[in-house]
């Protein structure tokens, strides 16, 4: 069987992990905080494109806890790899971080007709869209659930029994959904300024309505809020807000989370942080509590 | 007097900081660990240009003391800033930091003709060009030496008579060289993965060669292992390289600097790293090293 796109060596039709190793090619590595920092691409079964994404491995032999980092709109697999100064942290933890791409991407991946910044590429939401054309390769919640952890757990010294997961704006949305909607997958969970409620902001509503189309009530299952206030439930929830952010008002909305997490008792640690926007140079500040937090709990 | 470039209210006469205050534009700020990171914009006398560069100002009061980086190849004033981590630990020592570009931009600034990344555009090479058409906006040397401190000292609560100097690649030779030629200028020096001779590698060949023209001799006063050889001193010098650092052979000699720093009693600490390589994951893994060694000697 010949390589879609010259990046697959063997084992492509078994791309979800199970029986055959899927194939990985390392794009690049670099040696950081005594561990590896590398850039990997395979293709993947779930978004029928080449995907790529980074992982720090700690030093030592393992086997170690992973965190899965979900980054925000129009990022890639580099920006929290390269901004967040969170190595320095999970070398000392002994923590693997994953950082996955936010959307499919490739020649025949449609993009927002617009080229907006907040549909389309980049921005996948971490939904599995049913509208056309995007259902075909914007599948990130299969892909984040279902192909990557297998992946990783093949290719590195993870123990998959111990995961945390986090991320920033709408892949801290991504994070918190995803684990609610996956009780027993993550030992523990936090965001980093994350779009509380989909359904009620316009990045939101633009999003769920074009990969999920127009009834509200499939939404609920991409919503936080509405997850919790159906009865989903996370172990804990820490959660980092900047106070001068930008996007808190309109897109953000934290007081919605805080709201929905009161009413149905689910605990949460909101920490909403004076003079902060909604930047990397925010995440990096803080990046270390956090992971401290996840280690605790893992 | 109208703004050339819509980026000056006044003074633009001043630029090098004698007399009126030059003025600066706040181009953005973020609050990062409790301190002000900032990019600035001004219309610089010396390159005849609008320059940016980037300054983390910690929290506190000050006056505190200064270290400024100077960049490698292709950097603006964005790469250390958005990828070393340094502002976590010069938050806790109540350090400035000020991140110059590597070049003049701008639509009249000529480049390299084959647009190569290794002269013209963001490769000032921190030196004063005397051959035509570089001449008249690369000024790097003048720049980063005369009208930038002043600057610095204008807007920002820094103590000027507590700095120090570092930088990467291209830009760790500037601070060394810069150091050398003005000996009572900074209190401590250091460099990550410095261009040890540029008289002897290619890139420092095709630098000095264009911008300062066929003659040896004038390159001397722009080469660290001359410069030394020729009796100039530091009160101390700090080096991390990486072993594993595509450029070391060919590009970076260390063994250079090692054999002129002995030759002439100059200390030196050159700390070879296995593993790392020339990219910011290896300056971002050091970088706390060389802040508390600057931070002890200012």
């Amino acid at each position: 069987m010949t390589a879609p796109d010259n990046i697959l060596e063997n084992g492509q039709e078994n791309g979800s992990g199970t029986g055959t190793v899927a194939a990985l090619e390392t794009v690049a590595t670099a040696t950081c905080f005594g561990g590896t920092q590398g850039t990997y691409a395979h293709h993947s079964v779930v978004t029928g494109t080449a995907m790529r994404f980074a992982v720090f491995t700690p030093p030592g032999d393992g086997p170690f806890p992973v965190l899965f980092w979900l980054s925000g709109l129009t990022c890639t697999e580099d920006n929290f790899t390269q901004k967040a100064g969170a190595q320095r942290v999970a070398a000392e933890l002994g923590l693997i971080l994953v950082m996955p791409d936010t959307s499919p991407r490739g020649d025949d991946v449609p993009d927002d007709p617009d080229g907006a910044y907040d549909f389309g590429l980049g921005a996948g939401f971490y939904v599995d869209a049913t509208v056309a054309p995007w259902a075909r390769h914007y599948r990130m919640y299969s892909y984040i659930r279902d192909e990557l952890p297998p992946l990783v757990a093949a290719h590195f010294p993870a123990d998959m029994d111990r995961r945390a997961i986090s991320g920033h704006s709408m892949g801290g949305h991504g994070a918190i959904t995803i684990a609610l909607k996956n009780p027993h997958m993550f030992r523990s969970v936090s965001a980093f300024a994350p779009i509380a409620s989909p359904s009620r902001c316009p990045w939101g509503q633009k999003a769920l309505s074009g990969y999920l189309g127009p009834d509200r009530a499939a939404w609920r299952g991409h919503d936080a809020c509405a997850l919790i206030g159906d009865g989903a439930r996370l172990p804990d929830l820490l959660v980092d807000q900047g106070a001068a952010d930008p996007f808190l008002d309109e897109q953000l909305q934290p007081h919605l989370l805080r709201e929905a997490c009161a009413d149905a008792g689910q605990p949460l640690t909101l920490n909403l942080r004076p003079g902060y926007d909604h930047s990397y140079f925010f995440v990096a500040s803080f990046i270390e509590d956090h992971l401290r937090w996840h280690a605790a709990h893992l």
